[in-house]
């Protein structure tokens, strides 16, 4: 079977998104990210509109990329105006990309009531935009914009309209579903005709407004579509484009198809973390294949079974894709799963003690009043070991007090935090400012703790999340904080719960440092 | 074609999902929900493992559903154990439900690996369980775990199990894709064979690990399928369940099924984001048919085109699921956008006008620094009536003291705020006590207003969410704040941003109340 070419328009369409706008750097960034995971094609942006694409188009010449190609997204001419003389076809030239890639209508509907031309002037428009650009020397992929909605009213015309793009020269011509209203069995069907009838390579353009924007790409390409267009983990206008994240694996591992260099599947996971970071967005953690939860076990039954036979319980090795197995802690899994995982932590406790009891029973308190541990096993391990006995903490905590204060209203606020701790049994009396209040505590924790503790200095924190846990009770609300924090070698996570943010953000502070020392300690012991 | 059931799993494998667990007020409030919607089957949780999932069956037998069946989830008969002496069924019937379904094995490793019996046994106890609870007079629904993976190991295995249970009466036979590997047309290839070779009526459970859980369901349907398991919004275990929130629209609205009572489909959304809420999830914005994005546009030629005819660029209508259209706020949409909001806004303006150039720049840059005005817009009307110069502002602020102290470890945090205004040409100097520095800072102000504007204490804070802009610098990070007001009638969002997040809360805060003063003053002038 042929290879199937990946085209990736996460910088073009995909910044469409409701919350998502890429700077210069992070396109330029995105695009040498998917270069090196092996993708065909890199949509870069819209040659015409917008002159942070135009930059991108010049920037990214300069990177030398390895495998990707880059194509410059625009339309067919206008109508009654000669190819050479429409402005937007120019503008495509001007973006010196060896691809190009423009829209033009397939729907009759469109043609008449956003056109307003004839049927036979739209199918003009078409041929002369591919043979224009073949002219000029470029691969020219054509997207038929609504074209199953077209088919649907008038096969005929909607085929029409492909047969002159085909007939001039277009390299591949692509069936865009784009209201993303089309369902599997439709798209497969249509497609076959489509493949029958037109004298091209024929491609997918999907999007997830029925929930079935990967298995729409999956039937066209069942039904010999050679050309998949989507974005990385799905982002798009309205709810997205399909998600060539989950589109890349189904086609390699279920459908033993070609579609990315040999051995780059493993950086599945890495791209789709990378550039939600840079689109500022969290991985959804339910997301298949990539997301944190896709290989997590929770239910005490099916940890049971993963544990005998991992295989027969997941659909997939987890390392196929970078991803790993976890095992949550959660008051569903009962006590066989906090013993493994304290055995994990290299915890010497017996299934059958009263100390499993005991954490099971502190477990099932705290995520009552809003504990998650599934993100903080850092404090997790220290509350066992507390209930253990096993822990003497590194310091005590006397008292803060934390001012913000906005002298006038143009001046910036200032943020203080002053701290008196116990450690070694001296007192220790110290004060920071930061930009902000949780900054200013931590800063002079930092300043309290380093003349005892040296090694503190090397911890740095990588992530500061906050989520109200009862947002309708707003400003009075719960706070739960998680931080993940760093020194180099080691990543943890740490939660605090308060009502007040400011000491959920001071529990998740210290666990993070008395964290750090515990790690210490276990290595000096060795 | 027939009617097809809907079989709701949220209250049993929705609560597998990781950060979700209900609590006993909570599953009957959703189990009314689900009844009120028109939902078949509500599988209420396991009557074995958990006295939580007993108290329900307890609890919602006084409820008196309309609609909806319970049932009651467990599994077959241990092996070398009578139907009547087995622990497990006898919970079961104590759950008292008129239905009951129970899960067995189909796959022939999992009865060597797991289950440690011979293929005829596991055959004996999937027929003996069925039996059983036919003459405890039962509605019978058996759930063929893993089925996929059998039959494709063992096809004629597979079957035999199903058979087992069909000639033993059972009602319903699903077909469960455990581990959520397949792909829709495997799914519809092995259906139909199944609904060939199997005297029974025939369902699907569908998991959605290769994102095309949707998919997966509908394809079964089509190829004979009377009965779908899934969730509400798709929650469960890794990458979810089957989203009912998309299978039902689309059964519906694009495969011309029966599977609600006539007129609950606009109740869609109403259901979605009741569940989302009572499992403390936010509902995805991006979610199909029911997320704040799904039917919103931004790209300024989309907006145009939806503008001149709705139907030719969304693919169903909003209002058939219970949403709405929206037009976004964002640099993309360019000045013809900005000019519709304002004109949605009542304001005078005109569109080629240096003061619509003026707000888009000002728009640019705020959006720049991590503003987001989508969530926001009575910060965004605010800041046009600013740039317009036809908004003057109710009261200045002087300075404000936010004081957070801890005196001892063991006492709880006391938080206070002190503030000083002008309003009228009068100073108002005013202190708070709160939960958090937010909260005393909310109360002093309210103090300071209300004297002035006594209709700022009809002003509710809905809802109050904190998002880290760059995580990565951690505490000193950039913190946006969004807060959503009300007055009982109306309900607006305002915005503010600072990498102090006590800055950030008070801009938010402000626009918040000098909206509702500025609703005010337009209807005093009606």
């Amino acid at each position: 079977m042929s290879k199937v070419a990946i085209y990736d328009t996460t910088l073009r369409d995909g910044a469409q998104a409701e919350g998502v706008s890429f700077s210069g750097i992070g396109k330029i960034r995105i695009a040498k990210c998917l270069d090196a995971f092996g993708i065909d094609y890199i949509e870069g942006g819209f040659a015409a509109s917008n002159p942070k694409d135009m930059a991108f188009f010049k920037e990214i010449k300069k990177e030398n990329l390895q495998h990707s190609k880059i194509a410059a997204f625009g339309s067919t001419r206008r109508a009654g105006i000669a190819a050479g003389a429409d402005a937007g076809l120019l503008a495509l030239l001007e973006a010196d990309t060896s691809v190009v890639t423009f829209f033009g209508k397939s729907w009759k509907l469109h043609v008449r009531d956003v056109l307003h031309t004839t049927e036979e002037e739209n199918c003009a428009m078409i041929a002369d935009t591919v043979r224009f650009m073949k002219e000029h020397g470029k691969e020219v992929i054509y997207d038929a914009e609504h074209f199953f909605d077209g088919y649907r009213d008038s096969a005929d015309y909607a085929l029409r309209t492909l047969q002159a793009a085909a007939q001039a020269g277009a390299d591949m011509i692509v069936l865009c579903d784009t209201n993303g209203g089309m369902l599997p069995g439709e798209i497969a069907r249509i497609t076959a005709e489509v493949v029958k009838a037109v004298p091209a390579a024929v491609g997918i353009h999907a999007h997830n407004d029925s929930e079935t924007g990967v298995a729409n790409s999956l039937a066209a390409i069942g039904a010999g579509a050679v050309h998949v267009q989507g974005t990385i983990n799905g982002i798009g206008e309205r709810c997205g484009n399909a998600n060539l994240i989950s589109i890349i694996p189904n086609l390699i591992l279920k459908m033993g198809r070609e579609c990315l260099p040999e051995g780059r599947l493993v950086k599945l996971r890495e791209v789709a973390q990378f550039v939600s970071e840079i689109a500022n967005q969290r991985l959804n953690a339910k997301s298949p294949f990539v997301g944190d939860s896709a290989f997590a076990h929770k239910a005490g039954m099916h940890v049971d079974g993963v544990r005998k036979n991992p295989l027969s319980f997941e659909h997939i090795s987890p390392e196929q894709v970078g991803n790993k197995r976890r095992v949550l802690i959660s008051e569903l899994s009962g006590a066989s799963n906090v013993f493994l995982k304290a055995v994990e932590m290299g915890l010497n406790v017996d299934k059958k003690s009263p100390e499993v009891k005991n954490i099971l029973k502190q477990l099932e308190h705290m995520e009552k009043n809003g504990y998650e541990f599934e993100a903080a096993e850092a404090s997790f391990e220290l509350m066992i070991q507390k209930l253990l006995k096993s822990h003497k903490p590194f310091f005590n905590l006397e008292g803060f007090r934390v001012i913000v204060e906005k002298r006038h209203k143009d001046e910036p606020c200032i943020s203080e935090a002053s701290i008196k701790l116990t450690v070694k049994d001296q007192e220790a009396h110290t004060v920071g400012e930061g930009d902000g209040p949780v900054d200013a505590l931590n800063q002079a924790m930092r300043k309290a703790l380093t003349a005892f503790y040296p090694s503190i200095s090397e911890v740095t924190l990588r992530d500061y999340q906050v989520r109200i846990l009862d947002p309708e009770t707003a400003t009075a609300a719960k706070t739960r904080v998680l931080i993940e924090s760093s020194d180099g070698k080691q990543t943890w996570g740490t939660v605090g719960v308060s009502e007040n943010l400011i000491e959920a953000s001071w529990e998740a502070l210290v666990d993070s440092v008395e964290y750090k020392l515990l790690l210490e300690e276990k290595n000096n012991k060795k």
